[in-house]
């Protein structure tokens, strides 16, 4: 079966389309002046903007790992994912604090979904 | 393709399947008044759970991720996870140690299985 | 449909296949005297060993998982990943810190994969 890539860079890219799943690159805030709400929303947007490329959308998600950087920002990444998150389509997710590359960075987000 | 969701909240569903695979919530203990061998059991016993009413079991897991809390609670996992882990049917893991939104939460299991 | 386990342990398997795609334990160096750049090339060695008994290889991976232990070693991590990743054919990936068991590990990568 062949794999779909899509945004390939030199070192990772965005989009691995294969068997009717698509896999997304750990998505982040290019905007790190935000606060988690505002990080948690940009990256929201871009898994947006890559299951759409895909052909798949966020009724479509099968898994979310979430990862912030500081556990006090676990409601604030809650809240803007609750605005986002489609009705009686929520994925799995599981969340956990880590340390990022980028020390401004708050949230990353990895997703798995299903082509349509 | 069709995706089933169980178990389906305002925020999270702890299962999706799709094209023969299933994709549950990270799993956690509700009683963290536990040790982490107590909070091992009651998550295998969540995933055990889980996946029958997803039509698979634990000799079907393709893929599993453990989060704790605290590296020292590493043997206290081995030792609850090896009581249950079938014989000839062991999964792919990879176990690190995170920070939890809850601080009494001790451990977090993600888990990819094969429907049956 | 049959999962395939390879190097099946009393704890985990390295790897198990299943409708087309392979999950691989997460990899780790054994020789842990290393540097990060020399721990991560033992990582994607082994990586590169146990595609091929699955049929695969670094061409077909769909999905990348990078931890470290210390976010200062992202750059020598990235050199020899950079090294390594096939032009045309580089897989979406997140890489973030955690903490390992082990203390003097300082690498550990899970690989989701397409079988050929």
């Amino acid at each position: 079966m062949n794999i779909t890539r899509l945004h390939i860079g030199d070192t990772l890219s965005e989009i691995a389309i294969h068997n009717g799943t698509v896999y997304l690159a750990g998505q982040i805030a290019e905007d790190t002046t935000h606060n988690i709400q505002g990080q948690a929303r940009e990256v929201l947007a871009h898994i947006d903007r890559l299951l759409a490329e895909a052909g798949s959308d966020k009724t479509r998600i099968l898994s979310c790992q979430i990862f912030i950087a500081d556990i006090n920002d676990f409601d604030g990444m809650n809240a803007a994912w609750n605005e986002w998150v489609p009705e009686g389509h929520t994925p799995p997710r599981a969340t956990v604090a880590v340390r990022f590359p980028d020390p401004k960075r708050l949230i990353e987000i990895i997703v798995v979904a299903a082509s349509s």
